[in-house]
């Protein structure tokens, strides 16, 4: 796959098989992270990747749709500091990881953290950092059901699929 | 390149040749940003695409560092409802564009629009909507200084290339 192909055929996937992910694999998606561009080039980012099942089981506990954590080969959450771009630049970070990872054939989902508190006791992340978000990665399993935490996607998602291009771009002006 | 050399190897650029973006790379860049995945698939983006030399000559003018709008071919601003994860949501479509570009030997930039209120103006965008940020495309100049606005590199940025691995990985916990 070239990177365009990589980049418009990625979906989010939530269910996984037993499949580990070998470590040279997970090198490269941390690599990705690691290589994304920040503000100002300030680099807010950790990295706390749990293959621990137990751990995983308590992060999946700590939002409201991220059981999925559950049942992946590996999760990573992203911990930055404060700051007006920590955001942006985790989703950068983030997009790079699951590209990289998408490009070998292993999926991934980004699971909210709602109670960040309950992620914070989880993980010891310290009162100064932000814990921006969790992702899953591991083999996708292809026998998936169309659901999340048990409802239809059509039930959680705003829509399926993608609005077309025309709806999304303005020229030269809103 | 694939995927991974693609993430790997791209790096800021904000200066470029006159040489224009073809229309199919513009789509494709744009479809990259269209397919990114978002909170609960919100899609929550426009995205603006600025041609006009005078237009982005008063885009550069409010941001602190945005004079490389200037001479870039192509502006895309991205803007988004307001919204918990707008910010993060950017990021993903942002990298995605950015790295969809880098694969076609097309360079980029973000360019923060610190003055929202001036980029407002300029580009009609209502006051429901957020703008988040402009990013230049163009092909790289290869005798490009290595400023930026004037001021050396390291004047601007938290540093250079970027952290060792082991600096930002965490292992099962923080």
């Amino acid at each position: 796959m070239n990177t365009y192909e990589t980049i418009v055929t990625r979906r989010a996937v939530r269910h996984f098989t037993d499949r580990p992910l070998p470590d040279e694999v997970l090198t490269r998606i941390l690599e990705a992270g690691r290589w994304a561009g920040s503000a100002k080039n300030t680099q807010p980012w950790h990295f706390i990747v749990v293959r621990s099942p137990e751990t995983r089981d308590r992060l999946a506990a700590c939002g409201r749709y991220a059981g999925h954590l559950r049942g992946a080969a590996v999760a990573v959450v992203i911990v930055t500091g404060p700051g007006r771009w920590a955001a942006l630049d985790t989703g950068r970070a983030a997009q790079n990881m699951m590209l990289a990872a998408w490009a070998e054939g292993v999926g991934s989902c980004i699971a909210a953290l709602h109670n960040e508190a309950c992620a914070r006791a989880v993980l010891g992340v310290p009162e100064d950092k932000q814990i921006q978000l969790a992702i899953s990665f591991g083999y996708p399993d292809p026998n998936a059901p169309a659901t999340i935490e048990g409802w239809p996607l059509e039930k959680v998602l705003a829509s399926v699929g993608r609005r077309p291009l025309e709806e999304m771009v303005h020229w030269e002006g809103w």
